[in-house]
């Protein structure tokens, strides 16, 4: 676990209210003392969440304003119609009669079984709890966000500024499965204590999220409720904000990562690098292609360095390749070695396999001479992976 | 197993020369008395193996006069260079002077492990042992194109023409992994002894595979080896084009459907119908997402009617959809019932799963008003497909 550095001015709660089962914690909140400037990419996945359609209507009118995040797990409210939307409402309207503010000043995410209407009195009272809980237990609160994942994901950073207060970023983040490299890829909230308009910050966000969630697959799909919100209660200037974009992006790029290292199943830690791709747009596809292959996927979960498979993978992503060009390394933290040059065999066999069998594993593919590159970061596809899948609503 | 009609002037033969291991089948050979008409159609992946790149060109050039095809297991002579190139024609040129014909007028087609060399000295032995036992039994040269396949496939019709002499159709598949549906994906001769001119023949097969190998996914991932051949002897006047075509039809989809069946590690068969798009072509992207999801796969193999999953999979497709327009029904061969009308969720909990229970089941979405409609044959995601390619090369 990171160190955590508490944000000054927000206040946090993880609790158990009854929609898991086990006394798990499933319900968070998040008050902030300040009203903050918040910023949102949602899934493009186009059947959205009521609580995803909620918070983008209020960021776009109340994005200035916000004071609280209401978070619960175990029921994802989605596919659940009016009732499902009048749900979110009650819950943000419910937050805000508690905490003092307009109910338009709460956000709600949920995330869980699609399709089943969230145990409203169980979830108020969720609210009744976490209320009296807030501190700074951010640990609790990205326990109650969790599903299938197992470990609470947190990052955090503190920045000196030369000539300015320190400042801190503070992010959690829940996803191990339904994870897919798009606009936003599961629920993340990040909170910090600097000063941006809301202009700023959602660029801020984006562009962090493109090169950090965006860049992340467990298993190709992409849920109805992901969601990335950023809040900023505008207590520190900022002086650099160059500075202050590389912090956020340190701190999302270590909650993105933790996503594919806690995926469902997941054994290994694969980061794809490609280059010499047309551009970077071609050089992420062939990267994502090989990501969610269960070709590619299953052989690093036999250990089995089956680079054919990484060729095929390349050779269907769509992107104009010449096999003749085609290079492929293979590393791990001590050695890099090349599995095919310029579309001929290296016979490596006994060093590709000794470095299969470690647990963080780099794939290098140069794909021609262009300049277009990418890096995804994925996992393998294990037997868990499926027990975990067939099994997660009973 | 099907009743299989040999064709008239056709001799086939399956044996084992020692590409695979434990004595199976692994070479077979197909020779035709008379020059056949033949069409292809291939791969769409970009890194094409040595054996495509030869039978592209050898159909382009020398399409009304083939006399054989070479067909080998246990290596895919895929990512090989210029040796690989070398010894597709060498087998070629054996098969050649061992019948007697020009080495041109021989295909060759490849399956197993790629970026291995063949051991060409086993395969020649194969085709002088193949030589020798050409016959009618197809059921050992179904055998003998297998890699993960759990049993032949093969389809076979007999046509009565009212005024004319019978014709046959016959074909064999193989394919059970990295089954995706593009122009050709999997492994597949069908041999017919009626008289079609080559682009009669091209025609017939293409619109026979976007029928049937084209509406197929085992995992989403496509083949370097890809093959689907047709070879007319010529031996009998089609009265009745149509009627040859609907024939051809009915074998392509038996086998497509027979490669799915047997799907690595499969234990249902999914129909995923999709209706009311704006296209075809839209219809098959949603079907399609369905039958590639791991999360919708995983979910069949628990046998969950998680159908929350059927849901995002379509709003994933990137195909325009209205949520609140979509109707999801399940069915097996008795009843089919609704889960969602009007994107507002139907409480069918029991039934539904017990026709997830079922082996065979169907999906079906209404995702509009408009007249696109596709069908997508696919299997579940279970631990044995997993297995199965973690340990492939082991």
């Amino acid at each position: 676990m990171t160190n955590i550095h508490p944000v000054n001015g927000f206040h946090v709660a993880g609790v158990h209210c009854g929609l898991k089962k086990n006394e798990k914690l499933d319900f968070a909140l998040f008050v902030s003392d300040h009203p903050c400037t918040a910023a949102g990419v949602f899934t493009i996945n186009q059947v959205k969440a009521a609580p995803v359609l909620l918070d983008m209507a209020r960021i776009e009118t109340h994005g200035t304003s916000i004071r609280a995040v209401a978070i619960n797990s175990g029921c994802a409210n989605a596919c659940t119609g009016q009732q499902g939307m009048d749900n979110a409402r009650e819950t943000a309207r419910y937050v805000a009669q508690k905490i003092g503010c307009d109910e338009n000043e709460v956000l709600v995410m949920s995330t869980g079984v699609i399709g089943e209407q969230l145990k409203m009195d169980k979830l108020l009272h969720g609210v009744d709890l976490a209320v009296g809980a807030l501190g700074n237990d951010w640990e609790a609160a990205a326990c109650a966000i969790m599903t299938t994942d197992t470990r609470p994901k947190i990052a955090s950073i503190t920045v000196e500024q030369p000539d300015g207060q320190p400042y801190t970023i503070t992010g959690i983040v829940k996803g191990a499965g339904m994870i897919a490299p798009h606009m936003a890829t599961m629920l993340s909230l990040v909170v910090t204590d600097v000063q941006l308009t809301q202009q700023q910050a959602q660029t801020a966000l984006k562009a962090a999220a493109d090169v950090s969630y965006n860049r992340i697959v467990v298993d190709g799909d992409t849920s109805t409720n992901d969601t990335v919100c950023l809040l900023t209660n505008g207590q520190v200037a900022v002086k650099d904000i160059e500075q202050f974009q590389q912090a956020l992006e340190v701190v999302c790029v270590q909650l993105a990562q933790a996503v594919v290292r806690d995926g469902e199943g997941a054994t290994k830690f694969i980061t794809i690098d490609v280059s010499g791709a047309p551009d970077d747009k071609a050089a992420h596809q062939i990267a994502n292609t090989l990501a969610i292959s269960p070709l590619v996927k299953t052989a690093f979960f036999g250990e089995d360095a089956n680079w054919g498979r990484f060729v095929m993978a390349a050779g269907r992503a769509g992107v104009p390749l010449d096999p003749d060009e085609l290079r492929i390394y293979l590393s791990d933290d001590k050695q890099r070695i090349p599995l095919m040059i310029n579309g001929v065999p290296v016979p490596n066999e006994e060093r590709a396999s000794l470095i299969m069998h470690q647990p963080e594993i780099t794939v290098t593919l140069e794909v021609g001479t262009g300049s277009g590159r990418s890096t995804v970061w994925t996992c393998d596809l294990s037997h868990e992976y499926v027990s975990i899948n067939a099994d997660y609503r009973t």
